[in-house]
């Protein structure tokens, strides 16, 4: 399917990359806000399920399954809109929340609630700042004794 | 330096997790338009480097080398904000880039340059859908003889 350079990023056929763990990586922003919710992994069925029924599915790799994002906690990601990258090994979606909107699993919006200070930021200290000052659900309600899925 | 899930989470110190080949995946956002731009990868030398200067290093895959991003065309990324995901595997970067404001190897502003059909939209066909109609720049102008990063 990946046959010639110029078919990979001029052509018009999807023709992903998956890697050597058969996983593509997913950017997934919020489509009002532009803001970046998660970074995702789709194996060809969750790629193929998302294409189909316009609902984010993802490749958990802490637990090994197909993931219908929001199967859980209700907070299912409606896709806008899809896009494919130059060499087609990257997956931008643009997406609706619904419910609360959040899309992390520790309770925030987004999975990326710290900033890191960089370059001159750095002369006030390198603590990471919380971008976000409340939590939109409790994990422990939603998820009740579910394995996190933060690997150390 | 990745002791528990909490600290991990919800502590002010950058624990990044890199995979088994030592990178951290990167996003890449336009901090005007908010549109993502590429999917990069750093290593911790260029996570490091990109938190000391403000500008944007990767480890480039294809080339295995440090890649100081704008160092052969100009376009060089500027951190205006540096953000950490909750598991601390994935870095998202809000940027303004040098001259023309391109990111993308093949010319365009933006890596992610099609649109995927789905759902509803599948009715239309399933063809990739350009979203730029011109190239900001002329690759082989700008990168000569050098390898095209793109793998099959």
């Amino acid at each position: 399917a990946r046959q010639t350079i110029e078919q990979v990023e001029e052509g018009h056929r999807l023709a992903p990359k998956f890697d050597h763990d058969g996983l593509i990586s997913c950017i997934t922003t919020d489509h009002a806000s532009g803001e970046v919710l998660m970074l995702g992994y789709m194996n060809a069925e969750a790629l193929q399920k998302t294409i189909e029924t316009g609902e984010a599915h993802y490749w958990s790799r802490s637990r090994q399954m197909l993931w219908h994002k929001g199967a859980t906690s209700g907070l299912v990601q409606k896709i806008v809109e899809m896009r494919v990258d130059d060499d087609q090994d990257a997956i931008w979606i643009r997406v609706n929340v619904a419910g609360s909107g959040a899309s992390c699993h520790v309770g925030y919006r987004s999975c990326f609630y710290r900033r890191v200070p960089v370059a001159t930021e750095l002369s006030q200290g390198s603590r990471l700042i919380f971008t976000e000052d409340h939590k939109t659900f409790d994990p422990k309600e939603v998820y009740g004794d579910a394995e996190n899925p933060t690997i150390l």
